[in-house]
């Protein structure tokens, strides 16, 4: 089932109500930049229809001066546009209940990722706008969706913590490569907080708020949280966990896609990130499981908070195989073996070596 | 062979030209600040006999104003106190080379590691008062030691990013635990970069040279590079491979020691650690290879840039186990299972599940 935005392109839909879609892997590692209809979509809820002329963002909380900022006060102030990944904590979540079930979550493959030019004012100038309490330490984000979540209903919201929040690299934007925020990715603001977990870029933003602790909403307090392996949702005690925040680095396979049939020379292509404002600076590839590892040769484009695609041309003989891909980030950080060892009830984060099955034809 | 530095302590000696040691591993969890007897000594050249009266700081290159500040001086600045873990790039090599052979290396076991308390003088205020030239990039450390490498001598060196040299966590430090470094710690002045690889806390400091480039010593330009697993000391390109900074996640049991023989009620401990302002987040041990795990007790002491010592209890049947344990910190990040995948011809960053071996005795 796909979504049509433009004339070629779609997503293969997880979810309708709420919208959740990503595009076919192969697409993903064709361009620097994901164009629009291919870059994936994580909704809680509704898409909400909102007024660009009545539409307000409310900034308050530990500030001096709350404010109120009508869509055209946003877009009269000084812009930046940034090339950033996002990648959703859910990505390759599938894997994951492959070991075991993961009740009422959506089954990500690895499409839940892109990488896109934001357009948009920097949070920090409009926080030394409002002027910053000095006992702040997070900045929550509300959305103007509506989400249902135990009876109640309530705008998505998420918080990043006060030295993120500062660093310039966090946007309110209004323009994905260079055109106002289509209605599922936003519109008319969304938050942009490259290096962290997709859903902290909160779409839809009506409320920044400033405050000691981080936001009490659903989907901070509760959801996107990594659980150790033997909690369930029967005995997690929800006020732990390791409420997610900066992503760790993760390396896909694009294409070929898992259970492709190849001929004997073939280009293997995909996308690595990171998270942190770490660089992603080398990507392995595998085709004995891990006995001997080839370098893949990684784009030139590489501004600090966009991804990193990487390709290799391999010659092969007749026969099945599996390729598994491993990045290494500027922390010296690789990636875990075997998504066996990071399976967690909610499914999140798993970047454990991608790898793909395929055929070479003789 | 063990060095005293007093009465009850003792470093196990890897190396007496230049010196390098380390402490027994069940000794260092013992304490949340690692006592100065206990900490590891890493140095590549000579211990150098410096005069504190004729000391000279010179802070040059990319400046407005070169400073050369003599210890009184740097004394008198504004100083800070920090607890920080240091780990070598080095640290649990002896892992790696147990997979193929690492020639010329010290084969540390997880003891180059240690969590002191420092106070001096932020880098950055040194930086804002020489006045840094828009095109800088890099901060560049020399000590007043002598390496010899291939027929040549100098001072031991090596780099940081601005970006972090401007973090107010990164000192010029006179002090270790409340006394004045040890000759064989630095003495008189230390940088002390936190969360970066040990080699960056570059001893005997003499100059600080801000440059557009990382520093061209061979401690930085050549050393400590991770390549990857294929390349050899004979086939690599040294003007390439993985330029190591921050450190990533790693954690590592103290006691029992592997080869111990242990009651039935045992307290495992250890220490963890990560690197770039993350947070260790959670520890794990298992002793079935990772089919089950036990989350272990965190020290309430978590100081943003220090380590976290860890400990649980069991209760065990006799017999022979194999404990591993792993850390996740705050990025999600968690380590790879076998060092066997981690091997590089120099040894650098094993940061596989530790494991240790032990017998229950009935």
């Amino acid at each position: 089932m796909r979504m049509h935005f433009g004339k070629d392109d779609a997503l293969i839909i997880r979810s309708r109500q709420p919208f959740n879609g990503g595009p076919p892997l192969p697409r993903l590692a064709e361009q620097f930049v994901t164009p629009v209809p291919l870059f994936f979509v994580r909704n809680h809820g509704s898409v909400p229809a909102i007024n660009p002329a009545t539409y307000r963002l409310r900034v308050g909380g530990l500030v001096k001066t709350p404010l109120e900022l009508s869509l055209e006060e946003i877009r009269s102030l000084p812009h930046s546009t940034i090339v950033a990944a996002l990648q959703c904590a859910g990505n390759r979540r599938s894997e994951l209940m492959t070991v075991a079930p993961i009740p009422d979550e959506i089954p990500w493959g690895a499409e839940a990722a892109g990488n896109a030019r934001w357009t948009g004012v920097s949070l920090r100038e409009i926080l030394i706008a409002a002027g910053v309490h000095e006992s702040a330490r997070h900045v929550a984000f509300t959305g103007l969706d509506e989400v249902e979540h135990d009876g109640t209903r309530f705008g998505f919201g998420g918080s990043i913590p006060i030295h993120k929040a500062l660093g310039p690299e966090v946007l309110l934007t209004t323009e994905m490569n260079g055109d106002p925020l289509l209605p599922v990715h936003g519109f008319p603001v969304r938050a942009i907080v490259p290096g962290y977990i997709g859903a902290r870029s909160v779409k839809w933003l009506g409320e920044l708020t400033v405050q000691e602790e981080p936001s009490t909403n659903h989907f901070q307090a509760h959801a996107y949280k990594i659980f150790p392996p033997q909690v369930r949702a029967e005995n997690a005690d929800w006020t732990r966990g390791l409420m997610l925040g900066e992503l760790p680095v993760n390396a896909v396979v694009c294409d070929p896609h898992d259970g492709a049939t190849v001929p004997t020379t073939v280009t293997v292509r995909g996308y690595a990130l990171t998270g942190g404002g770490r660089r992603v600076e080398r990507v392995d590839l595998s085709v004995d499981r891990g006995e001997s590892w080839h370098t893949a040769d990684l784009s030139a484009d590489e501004p600090p908070w966009a991804w990193r695609l990487f390709s290799r041309r391999f010659t092969l003989n007749p026969g099945r195989y599996e390729l598994a891909v491993r990045a290494w980030d500027s922390a010296a950080s690789t990636q875990p073996e075997d998504a066996r060892m990071l399976w967690n009830f909610k499914g999140y984060m798993n970047n454990a070596w991608h790898r793909v099955r395929f055929d070479v034809s003789g």
